[in-house]
């Protein structure tokens, strides 16, 4: 079982483009790989890319949900928290991961870079959101985690 | 009684600038004036600016507070809303309001604009995020409660 | 304008016996009269019935609802607070009243009763749960606004 | 891993009994050989006790914390769930379990089974709330965890 490991929050939205979710899957998948929890907003999109990486992977896969039945869940994921505060949930997602990967995204997951940046948690990007915050830049799916991991263990 | 009435939340940060807190005094103001409620986040900068603006013009002040403690409030507040969820009252501000104008701000105000967005509520912005949104930005206080009114109105 | 007042909240349930309506609208009457704000869950039942009595004595009222709605709000609500956290808005009631009056009610309010006593608010009850906790016991609406506000002011 | 597993929420205070700690304890071992996963509010006392059980019986441990910190759950925490949203998670632990077992219990305990009732889960109770409610009552540990466990499969 993974247990007192790092957990990484994927975000994005649920409508990206086909390139984005195969990164994102393949952020999954590495996540899983390096011992990480892959936690996510449990819905479609990034989400179900990236849980679908990390399941595959044998990873385990946190969604936090926003609304109140569990079977909203994307089928990756392992262990739904159903907390039935909308997208107060982006505060919850954010407090518990040590980093996040975005990956493309829309009004969700720029509520999720904020937060991180209140919270003082690192933000990998990979196609997402320009703004004026030190969001440390990928390019693909394998300097994404190596980055992730470097900022969790230092 | 201020009744039935716009709520108009006011967005920024607890440090900014001399001159943005000048302009959201004078947004508070007019906001009062224009018998619109005034909604922030209850603490200090901006928010405590805001709300003196329109305490002193007779308004009606909500401030939805994070902590659990409502002497955390600033002294304009009428109507403390005493949370205690942290920084996910940034979901209930912009759910709440009609309408949001932001005025300088830090990541709080990000998060604040990017749930605006989600909730589909319009923000005018005075000297804030330049991000790829919406913002209708206002160069002063009259002008961005003028263009806070009309789109409440329309 | 009602201001720096003390905010009664009055729980109880959507689905209230006859008698106990009766009873919310003559508290919301009473505390209106009394120069304080009333707050409720914004919806049916005990809310709306105590909503309407503040409301007819030009009281002000808070409704903390727990959808993304506004307009699930009852017609007597003057301020809606829109959380979007559901159920979990009762923890924000009870922790922005001074004191709260519990008529009737089921399982909505047992769980309000139990955050008063965790945030050590004083509870009237009126026809309500019978628990092992403080609750003090009031017969008519005078009896549990009389009790309410020497509570809050000692 | 555990995976696709049901999730057992142990719901009691801080400051038990040391025959509700010794209950609590064998509680949390009992769901984890029965390959359930134990839910609690992360913290000290029962949710302490539940959480060691578990842990030393290889089990999955998930705690829905109230702060902001990681470092405040139990030691036996595997996933600390960051909410931030203080005694406002009571509502998100309840959501997400199947099924809860209150094991003694002050307010907070209180406030979880008012939620639990409110979304139709199961709660049994060793030495728990007296309340007019549908508690299923249980003497033991062992008959705890198999009347949870019937009431989920049914």
């Amino acid at each position: 079982m993974v247990k007192k490991n790092i957990i990484i929050a994927v975000i994005g939205g649920s409508q990206p483009d086909e390139e984005s979710l195969k990164i994102a899957e393949q952020v999954g998948k590495l996540i899983a790989e390096r011992q990480a929890i892959l936690i996510t907003g449990g819905m479609g999109g990034i989400m179900l890319a990236a849980s679908k990486g990390a399941h595959e992977a044998n990873g385990l896969v946190i969604g936090v949900l926003p609304g109140s039945d569990r079977n909203e869940a994307n089928k990756y994921v392992d262990i739904p928290i159903v907390t039935g505060v909308g997208e107060a949930r982006n505060s919850i997602i954010t407090r518990t991961c040590d980093c996040a990967i975005a990956i493309n995204g829309s009004y969700g997951t720029l509520s999720e870079i904020a937060y991180c940046m209140i919270y003082k948690k690192p933000v990998i990007g990979i196609n997402t959101w320009k703004i004026d915050a030190p969001i440390i830049e990928a390019k693909t799916a394998q300097e994404a985690v190596e980055y992730a991991l470097k900022k969790v263990r230092t």
